[in-house]
């Protein structure tokens, strides 16, 4: 069985769990705390960022790009291809990809992650320690033009990039997701943004991600609930 | 014919025109400095970023990852394409891109273009002015073990990702001529990233970035050297 080096709380291993559910493809998950000394995963992957998928001809995707990209390569039913039907619409997927990916990441997931789940597991001089509140704060002032963004996208359309589910619809549930787990997503600010996420949350690849446990820093009720 | 909106010294940018040239198409380039007043640019691209290819049939690509998928996924000649032959090879390519454009950018070239560039074009309430220089002294000791790593891959592989030239050389050589444009490169330490640099940089495909001027800003006699 094809095996996918994660954390359960990254972005884009997540992505890639949810993917894997949506191609009807298994993989043994193998958990990797970012935070770990990781001379064993370097070998894997040098750039030692998560998620890395390795098949079972041995074949190594590393990264978030090279996984998303190689499990379109790999499919074999087309038919559960996410990444559109012409090259338009996989320009579009990518911009919005790259829109959660990049931006989103760095302005929201990166800070809130870092602060709040991070800082908890590193030693002191690694960077332990209390959370630093003012970039908490500011990162929970930047999700919100990104709720209205979405509002906006699924105004028009029946999902981000267009009328049907695509990468970019997983790639910005799964950032969503890590958030929501540390309640931290205002879901109640944007009504249209709530619906795009129940609408997703409510598929069966969801599932896994939602039964995701930290040890000793459970998820609030509404994380697992559908109807939130 | 089509559109690419670029600035010269980005990175991203560069690799799009270096890709034009060796797939035989042709943009017209349309200048968009990263700095200036954005409203009508954000039609284009909601994130802000660069580049964006308009090509002749309407379709939007914006941003790297969008525009550099884009034109191999329109390309008509598959024996030009830059993105390897299988999956594995896919995967790997696109391994390396990332390292680049995510790793390599974020320890160097964004704090270099942003100390020495941005800043001297920037209002004074933007962040203008003097040059942090311990920002740039940190990225110049960041770029060493980058250039060591371009010479191990080339130890065992004619290219970064393998025997044939990818995408993954373009992305590397448009980061490091970014650099080179600033002088900020020491290729007397590491020979085999010289040598490397050296093949690609002979390239037809390189003549136009090669003769990149910014005003008041020439680059050092070497930049357009082949024989540096």
């Amino acid at each position: 069985m094809p095996q996918l080096y994660h954390f359960s709380l990254d972005p884009y291993c997540r992505r890639i769990r949810l993917v894997l559910g949506e191609y009807h493809r298994d993989a043994e998950l193998i958990e990797e705390r970012p935070w770990d000394d990781k001379a064993e995963f370097l070998q894997l992957n040098p750039a030692g960022l998560l998620p890395v998928f390795v098949d079972d001809d041995g074949t190594v995707a590393a990264g978030i790009e090279a996984v998303g990209e190689y499990l379109e390569d790999t499919l074999v039913d087309r038919s559960l291809s996410l990444l559109g039907e012409n090259p338009e619409q996989r320009a579009e997927i990518r911009r919005l990809i790259a829109w959660f990916d990049g931006k989103f990441h760095h302005e929201v997931t990166a800070p809130i992650l870092g602060e709040k789940l991070v800082r908890r597991f590193v030693s002191r001089e690694a960077g332990g320690g209390s959370p630093n509140m003012n970039r908490v704060r500011l990162a929970l002032k930047n999700i919100r033009p990104h709720l209205e963004y979405i509002g906006i996208l699924t105004d028009d359309r029946n999902w981000l990039a267009g009328d049907e589910l695509t990468l970019a619809d997983f790639a910005a549930a799964a950032h969503l997701s890590t958030l929501d787990y540390l309640g931290d997503v205002p879901w109640r600010e944007n009504e249209r943004a709530k619906a795009w996420y129940q609408r997703i949350k409510s598929r069966r690849s969801f599932r896994p991600i939602l039964a995701d446990q930290i040890r000793n820093m459970p998820p609030p009720r509404i994380y697992a609930d559908l109807d939130f």
